[in-house]
Order: structure tokens, then sequence, then C-alpha cells
């Protein structure tokens, strides 16, 4: 079997992208042996500049010279110190382009939108766990990708790593979904179990922010628009369901008492933001609330690095999935997901 | 975007077999508005005898047929009395050969297997919720379904309607999965539950068998072969090792003692019947066996109706899917998926 080459051009060497410039690393032999694909990252961009090289870079040297550099702009040879990723997109000759810039709706997920949109026109598939351009423009992306005859993958858009999109859009087929509850942040599930059994409010935000799981704003994770972005992305890509983020009735947890968190946390349940998605005559009602959990629940137990979601349907009972992140490495991994699953989709076979 | 015929044949009107046949009636507008197919089920054959119309059979009319006379055979003008479902698989026109025939290990998994053999060598796709043809022959199979160009497809196989293959094939990509967990037998543990409670042992088999979930032969679950099966088609499938049923150290729930069943259960402790496949330097050691769920265990909380899967991976975190069947119609509806799957694929999209 010929290995066949698959060139990857990669925006955004934040957390995830290095995590994921890693992983192509060290699953190279493994995705030889496997599935007869040799993923070359041919070019990587970050807010400072960008590195194209045809033949390929190195992912170690990428990473070192990110580490001592700060940007891979300083690459030796082919770093590019006056390009940004627009500027990238334009000129790399790639087959995937991964976006794993940060979620940034304030300006219209820029620059993520505005590079994911050249690169479905110039026929490259997109693959990102970027929430925002998905949520903002899911419509028109999904039509860009489909008029442009490649695929666009965002599985790690929806609680990390959890293969939610999956379940949903290929494993229920033929179903109607009557209901969609989801568990899909997990800073807020890890902030209300530390006030829950005793922390003070800022100690539990500044340990999450420590562990570099809370956003930068964290307005984002608390107020509960983190959680509405993924219902959004699940009521589009799931249930078909056209909704925008304003159409869901949002709370956060920033206004939940002490009492009230740290008494339900006494008697043995656990407080989630929960995200839900019910069925009405005209289409479906979009909550996200912090929510008590029953313990009979399949959310019901989930621990603090914990994520769900449960689908109730017609015809194949009611499924749950959960996933238990230690790490960001699964959320940096869906990008691999993504790619494969694209891969293994457009070959013969 | 015109309407797409699949003919499809089925063999077995059990409880599976009945319930997909009424499925293809109650989805038929949906399957034609939302994904412009038209499931026609041109054949049906049940021990007694078929029917066989290219027109397409109705499918009221074969389960009014099935309850009045006993047998599909009984069909107006195009039942066969003296058709066998290989005679019928021989001689059908159809794009898919559904088995829905009984598990049955004592004689080869006859007739599914020679159905299913017949069916990929005409280059029918085959779709199957029996367990049988699968665990024995799953490497003849697969192989017979890659030379013909056609799927092999059999996701009711294992835990009932819970899409546990799917994970494991297609939302794992790249990962090394260094253990897998599941409870996938539901009888069991409504039996252990029972017995937990209270109920005699007599008893909790007497109200599983009429409720239908307990099979005619109680050792195919009580014993742990049916547990076993389904780890045999998860390590072949999804860890790609080629694992047969003798490979399992097998022990079933009929050995347990009542006092341990009840101290469990009055310590607020769900036992079940668990398989499990943990890597080893060669390949996997698959074990099968009754085990006290730890309450923090993510199927450790299953209730009665109640299957799950746990997959322990390098990269994508530890991801558990779970179930909850009141009915046999998530797995008579595995069936739909299955069919729906090879559609959607095949098609040019």
């Amino acid at each position: 079997m010929a290995v066949q080459n698959v060139r990857i051009a990669l925006s955004g060497l934040g957390n995830l992208g290095r995590r994921f410039v890693r992983l192509l690393a060290d699953k190279k032999v493994y995705l030889h042996e496997r599935y007869a694909l040799d993923l070359v990252l041919v070019a990587a961009a970050d807010s400072h500049g960008a590195a194209y090289d045809a033949n390929g870079l190195d992912p170690s040297l990428i990473l070192r010279t990110k580490q001592l550099a700060g940007t891979v702009a300083a690459y030796p040879e082919v770093g590019r110190p006056e390009m940004s990723s627009l500027d990238l997109v334009r000129q790399v000759d790639a087959d995937i382009w991964c976006d794993a810039t940060p979620v940034n709706l304030a300006n219209g997920a820029e620059p993520g939108t505005s590079c994911i949109r050249e690169a479905l026109e110039k026929r490259m598939h997109v693959v990102t766990p970027n929430k925002g351009p998905i949520v903002l423009y899911y419509q028109e992306l999904t039509y860009l990708a489909a008029e442009n005859g490649v695929s666009l993958r965002y599985s790690g858009t929806v609680a990390g790593g959890l293969p939610a999109l999956y379940i949903g859009t290929r494993a229920l087929h033929a179903a109607m979904i009557d209901r969609i509850e989801m568990v899909p942040n997990l800073v807020t599930g890890l902030i209300l179990d530390l006030v829950g059994s005793g922390t003070t409010w800022d100690d539990a935000l500044a340990l999450a922010r420590r562990e570099g799981v809370l956003e930068a704003d964290p307005a984002w994770d608390l107020d509960g628009w983190d959680a509405a972005a993924k219902l959004v992305i699940v009521a589009n890509s799931v249930l078909s369901y056209p909704a925008k983020l304003e159409d869901v009735k949002r709370s956060g947890i920033s206004g939940l008492s002490l009492e009230k968190i740290r008494s339900e946390f006494e008697r043995g349940r656990r407080m989630r933001l929960l995200a839900r998605a019910t069925r009405t005559d005209s289409g479906y009602s979009l909550i996200v609330a912090p929510h008590t959990m029953p313990s009979d629940h399949a959310l019901g137990r989930l621990g603090p690095r914990e994520m769900g979601i449960t689908y109730y349907t017609d015809i194949y009972g009611t499924v749950t999935a959960t996933i238990k992140e230690e790490t960001p490495l699964p959320s940096a991994a869906t990008m691999l997901r993504d790619i494969l699953d694209i891969m293994l989709e457009t070959e013969d076979r």
C-alpha cells in the first residue's frame, strides 16, 4: 500500500496548537503503519508570524523555536516574521487547514473566520476546535465547504475530546431527538465542586486559572457563553436547527450563592452548568443554566474533570457519552481525529 | 434531489425483525424527506418460509400475516411456504441483506452464516445484529465483504442500541487503547439488582424471562457467553485483535452467592457482569467476570436497564458511552442505523 502524503497548515500555536504539533511527531510511525498516511506539517503561524516549507517543517524544531523565541517566525531559514495567518492561507499549498486560534467572538471570530473562508475557497479541507467561526457562521461555512467539495470538521468545538457530534450526526441516523442535555464545560464544574467543598470563590477561580482551564476572560465560562456556543453548534449540526447565540436563554454560575452550592454539595448532589435543547412545536428551545443534577441522571455523577452529553431519542433509547480529561490533550487530538476521518472517508474503500 | 430506492431483504421475524419491519413503515416519510431514501422491503423470511415481491411487500401486511398465520409464508399471492432463507438469499435481487435471526452458536450460527456468506458473494451489503456469524467468522466475513466491495455492518451486536463500535472504530482514530471495560448485557444487571434487593434467584429469572430479555437458553446470558461474544467482536473490530471466543477467560453470575450480592447492594454498590480487554505485551487479555463496580467508575451507577462501555485511551482521555433501553426497539433500530450509514457513505457527497 502506497503511503499518502497529507500536507497540513496550522494556524495557532497556543495550548492546543503546540500539543497538536507534538502529536504529529509522536504518532508519525503509528499513522504510517496503521493508515498508510504521512501527515506533513508544511506551515505554521502564530500571532507574530509564520514558517512555511513545502518540504515540511520539523515538529520538534517548531516547538523549540516557539519556546525559545516566542514565535514560529524565528524558525531557521523559512521563518517569516512579516507573514500573518491570512497571508499564509493565501500562499500555502496544503491539503488541510487547521485553525487552532483561540475563541474570540468580539470581532467576528477573526482571524479564524477569514482564514477558514479563504481555505475552503481554495478547496482545502478545514479542521478546527475553535468555536468562534462555527458558532457565528455555521450556515455560511458549511455551505462554502459543500460548494467547494471539501470537508469542514470541528469535533473539538463541543466538550473537548468527547465525540459528541460524531454520535449525534452519525450514530443516531433516522432518530427524532426529543431532548439533548449536556455538561459541556469543564471549568464551571471544577469551580462548583471546589466551592461546594469549602474553597472560596476567589481561590477556586485562581486555581482554575493556574491550571489553564479558565479562559482569559472569565465571563466566557462563568456566564455561560462557552456552554451556549457549544449548544448552538450542537443545535445546528445535530438537530439541523439554525440557532444563533442570541436564541439561547442563558444564565451562568456567577450569580449562585455560596450557601446554595455548599448545601447541595453536602447533600451529595452535584451542581453543573447544564445546556439543554428541548423539542417544541416549532423547533427547539435552548437553555443554559446551573442545575442540581439528580444522582440517577446519566450526567449526575460527573467528576470535576468530566463532561458529557445525553441524547433522548425515539428509537435508540437514551444515549449518553462522557469524557474524563485530565489535560487539554484530548481537545488537541480532535484535530487528528478530524484529519483522519476526512482522509479515511475520501480515499477509495 | 432524486429519491433513491434501496431494496431490502430481511431474514428473521422474531422480536427484532418485526420491530424493524414496523420501523420501516413508521420512518418512511421521514427517511424520504431527510435522506431522499426509500427503503423498500422486497423480501422477508422466517423459519417457516418466505415472501418475495420485487415491487415491495407491505410492512403492515407482513406483521398482520405473521401474527395471524405464524409465518410470513402466508403472505397473500407472494408467500412461499417452501422457501428457506438460504433459498431466498440465492434468488432475491436486493441491495441489502438484513439478518435478524437469533444467536445460535451451536451449529456454526446457521442459517445466518450461510445466508450472509451468500449475500456478500452476490455483492449485497449485509446488516445484522446477530452476534453468531460475526463472533465465529469475523475474519472470513469481513474479508469477504471487502473482496466484494460491499459493507458488512453489525452495530447491534454489542450492547444493543449503544453505538459502542462506532465510537471505537471512528471517533478514536490514532489512539492507543489501553483498556476497554464494558457492561454489555442487560439481563444480568437486571437479575443482580433484583436479587440484591431481595427477590429470590428463581423469581428474578422468571421475571427476566417474562420480559423477554433472557435468552431461551439462560446459560447464554448467565454464564457470560453473551458478554464474551460481545467482547470478542469489540476486540476484533475496534482493537484489530483477532480473538476467538475460547480466548476469553469467562465466569458468569450463576456461581455468585446470594449473600455476596445482597451485601454489596445494601452498601449501595452495584454488581455487574464486566467484560474487560487489557493491553499486554503481546496483544490483549480478555476477561468476563462479575465485578463490584466502584461508585466513581463511569459505569458504576448503571441502572438495571442500562449498558455501557469505557475506552481508556492515550490521547482522547477516558471516553464512556451508556444506553438506557426500556425495550428491544434500540437493538432493532441498529439495522436502520447501519443501512443509513451504508447508503450515506456510498453515495457521492
